[in-house]
């Protein structure tokens, strides 16, 4: 009963006109990114989201993953779907050349993500971990593993895993208790159980390569004696293909709220083979080296929710109708006019598009940076982006996927009764959309990692990569008619940044309990105001299109309208979100535990 | 794996020490409701929520109602749980005693209805819609049918429903068209399709009385032309038992996010036999009149899932070991902390606290008011009291709800990605919770049955009932050293309120759409200046109880806190909502339709 259309326009608007990608083609990795390449990408992976991948959506959701005996079998269709999807080389589309992959650009591949996100979550996590696993081989692996594995996965014949979790340690992973035991020949045997693993067993692949924390014996305890290993499915045979069997399996698969076409398993670990990857008692670096990627992805994810969510809102309220506008019928001949016409409707499908709209141009700019602080040739640039990506990053994860999570509410919402239905179909992103705020760190951990590390690190030098351009923007907007109303409004809540971050750095020097207790509601004033600043410049992007003429005005002046929503309806939140920030801790730790 | 405690601390200590019910002995209703006779039935019905309902929720949601051929079968226990629940009493407890009810106040049915919405909300609805439908019979119907009726539903022998929505018409009922043809012998034969029908049909009474809106032939088109009707499932036979049975029958059940054990049926009626209840073409005013009833019910469900959700994130928080306290280790003995040290933790926590534990004395304060709209002899303070029901139902209805949403959501959250897991049973509540936002009227219609019926009425003579008291306690308190701080707050955002007041009445006298796009916003405001106030009294209680020697003194001072983390932490919501408000509806109604 749902639909979803890839919104193809709003994509090249971000990466064309917001942040005109073209202009980077002197970087080798953006060499081949030339618009019409960019947008043919684009188009196909909208349409492999739509013809493949959605109407698999619901299906899955209704009949999820299936056990027994230590096999995993996906829903009916996810293995032929992923058969056409690998073939067609959508897996490896940001993989590094020099081993098989596309090569593409991080920022091309994250909207291929978003589409395929949207069309169904569930499947998109089986590709999206094997490049998560891949990128750590690729980045922490030598040579040989590097050629044993990457080639395998870029083209998706191979899946790949990351294992962390344990029963009794998620976030805090100094406790890990899984063992490996060096043998003579250089390689280890790993003994332990790891839970909540994504696509730990299942039937796409001919293969699995897990990575495994694990701890060498004799390693010390705490988060120093952690280390990182490949564990295969199948070792390698002789040809390179699949050989003997590992001592690795699936125990269980969980029974979720979503995403249950998504195997999510108990993987024992009883004396399988492994290899180092990376250094000894440095798995954790290895695995933080990776984050960046793997939360945007995440977040990335929360947005792909509400995307899908607004749509098929949108839709609904354009269809159903039931009652008659406040300000007198727009379709008085019929008996009733559409739901569209309520104002508090309106206000759903508006926050909904705001966030959308703007959450896009926020993915989309963090992974530009990624880009940069792979590819600038200039040092200094690549520094730089390195700490706008490492600073942004936990806030692209939280509130992405907290707003995701929202959008997807607001959109069942705006669907009344029949939103509750699971023929329906729009309760579903609900539920799948509610992973998202938890895993690859829960948004609590995001906030405290901006406002503990990201912040801190340097003496505060990546705050300078987000604060000095929206400085800058609202200096140079205040002198532009069209532009002054929103330079305002920015400006207050951009005051209201500096004012709370101030407070939380000097309190939190003090008293960490401070900067943790005001964590969340900093990050996400944080994030209002960088989104702000984004639909700021996107008003700007459309004025100026519009300025120069343009047979899309209905597309450009929507972009002005949704801007002016978003400063005046969402970024006034910064103004609670400051007062709760600065009235402390004291009130939030009074009590004793035994009191709760 | 979860678990629920009735919080009978806190009911008593919002029935006796906050509103001090026993004052009202004098008033006939009242004069059973000795403390003792409240504390027993508080007591059992804790026991009852506990060891009866509770111990079915988890096997409910998992096996959900059976559909076949007409016939709907509850889950495993649920048959044998009603009769114990019915055999007991539960059923009618505020039920009018003339008719077979208790009589006991509404405000005692409400926490009891609070505690069986915790333990088992699919089960609670049952007897929940058979009392609204008793009620509306009540109200509106005749000696006779008052006779034939009420004793079999207050017993729960027999159940009863409301039959509103069809395929086409939800909130917009004038769009109805389920017909009534009138028979010579004063009964109507009613013909059509009601979907979304809960409890409609089921196996756990021996009849079903449905209340049906329909039209009579020849009736007018729109709201002015609907009759309510009374249609049992099986007629009454000579002995005042089922006998024939009527031409009603189930068509389908639906698969829905939550609430999987409460029957949400499709119901055909071909010709049934129909008893026209009240008058002609009043049917919908008949209603009308029940609603208050019926939302306060719906915003306690909300609030009793915030409650068995918090309990157990807490009891979670304080087991889970996980990471140091940021201000130096708790436990240094183990291995982590429990987590329940972190402050994000604690956010949430306190959040859920502050919302269950103020939203409790907001539903009883408003059940308490509907006693006294009832019963009290001085028709003036009836007359006052109803005012204050009628203003302050949708205000309870849509924030309880959205609140008992967002704190099932945080419970989930405090658990991480174990909360994810069906088996947890916390994701559970979350589901459940969704409908909550959405049945007898959405919140959105709730937000706009505020600022453009329930404000406006009488030039505002209701807003008197709820302005007047704040502003005396603020007077009183600003005179108060302990009080005098939360005085201060929540006189600013009194303020703020009163501001959102003036402009909502001005700008929508003008132009409605700037009333209904400002709706939801100033509904929140006004429910957190609401709450605001009943906590600043719960502090002055708790206070008052503390300076007279008490040996609970740790209750006392957590309400005290949690009294000072709703002023400081979530009250200030009420500077950005007013930011919102006054934004206007330009941003929200800029676009086309076809734009989205």
């Amino acid at each position: 009963m749902t639909a979803y259309h890839a919104p193809l326009r709003d994509h090249r608007f971000v990466l064309h006109e917001l942040l005109q990608v073209e202009r980077y083609r002197n970087i080798p990795a953006f060499a081949d990114a030339a618009r019409e390449t960019v947008d043919s990408v684009l188009e196909e992976g909208g349409r492999m989201a739509e013809e493949v991948l959605f109407p698999l959506n619901r299906s899955g959701d209704e009949e999820g993953c299936h056990f027994e005996d230590g096999v995993v079998t996906t829903p009916h269709g996810f293995k032929d779907a992923y058969r056409t999807y690998r073939e067609a080389g959508w897996v490896g589309l940001e993989g590094n050349p020099e081993h098989g992959g596309a090569g593409l650009p991080q920022i091309v591949a994250t909207s291929v993500g978003e589409m395929a996100g949207s069309a169904n979550l569930s499947f998109e996590t089986y590709a999206g971990l094997t490049m998560g696993a891949a990128h750590t081989i690729d980045t922490h692996g030598d040579d040989a593993q590097r050629e044993t594995y990457l080639p395998k996965m870029f083209t998706g014949e191979w899946g790949g895993t990351m294992n962390l979790t344990e029963p009794h340690c998620g976030t805090d992973l100094g406790l890990l208790r899984t063992r490996a035991e060096p043998r003579e020949d250089g390689t280890y045997r790993i003994t332990g159980t790891k839970i909540f693993i994504s696509a730990g067993e299942h039937d796409l692949t001919e293969n699995i390569i897990h990575l495994v924390l694990a701890r060498i014996s004799g390693a010390p305890t705490g988060t120093r004696g952690i280390s990182l290993f490949i564990v295969p499915k199948f070792l390698t045979g002789p040809d390179g293909g699949p050989g003997e069997r590992n001592a690795v399996t699936c125990g269980s698969i969980e029974q979720k709220m979503g995403i249950k076409a998504s195997a999510t398993c108990v993987m024992n670990y009883d004396g399988a083979t492994a290899y180092l990857l990376g250094e000894e008692n440095r798995g954790l670096r290895a695995m933080f080296t990776m984050m960046n990627r793997a939360r945007l992805g995440v977040g990335v994810q929360g947005l792909a929710l509400g995307e899908i969510a607004y749509q098929n809102a949108a839709a609904y309220a354009k269809e159903r109708l039931q009652g008659r506008a406040l300000s007198g019928s727009t379709s008085p001949g019929s008996a009733a006019d559409p739901i569209i016409v309520h104002p508090d409707v309106r206000r759903m499908l508006m926050t909904m598009r705001a966030f959308t709209e703007g959450g896009r141009a926020l993915a989309l700019w963090t992974a530009f940076a990624l880009d940069m602080s792979r590819h600038d040739p200039d040092e200094r640039a690549r520094r730089d982006a390195e700490d706008l990506v490492s600073l942004i990053t936990p806030v692209v994860k939280a509130y992405l996927t907290d707003m995701g999570f929202e959008t997807a509410n607001l959109g069942l919402q705006v669907h009344g009764g029949a939103g509750y239905i699971r023929e329906t179909g729009v309760e579903q992103f609900v539920r799948d959309a509610r992973i998202t705020q938890i895993y690859e760190g829960t948004n609590g951990v995001q906030a405290l990692d901006l406002v503990g590390r990201k912040i801190p690190a340097h003496y505060g030098r990546a705050l300078r990569q987000v604060f000095h351009p929206i400085d800058q923007f609202i200096a140079d907007a205040a002198e532009d008619e069209d532009l002054r109303d929103m330079a305002g409004l920015l400006g207050k809540s951009f005051g209201r940044l500096q004012l709370a971050t101030a407070w939380i750095g000097e309190q939190g020097l003090k008293d960490p309990e401070q900067a943790g207790g005001g964590s969340r509601d900093y990050l996400r004033l944080f994030a209002l105001v960088v989104v702000g600043y984004l639909w700021a410049r996107m008003a700007q992007t459309a004025r100026d299109a519009l300025g120069r003429g343009t047979d899309e005005r209905a597309f450009y002046e929507a972009k002005l309208a949704t801007a002016n929503f978003f400063l005046t309806r969402m970024l006034p939140d910064t103004s609670s979100l400051l007062s709760k920030i600065m009235s402390g801790k004291d009130a939030m730790m009074a009590l004793e535990a035994e009191q709760f």
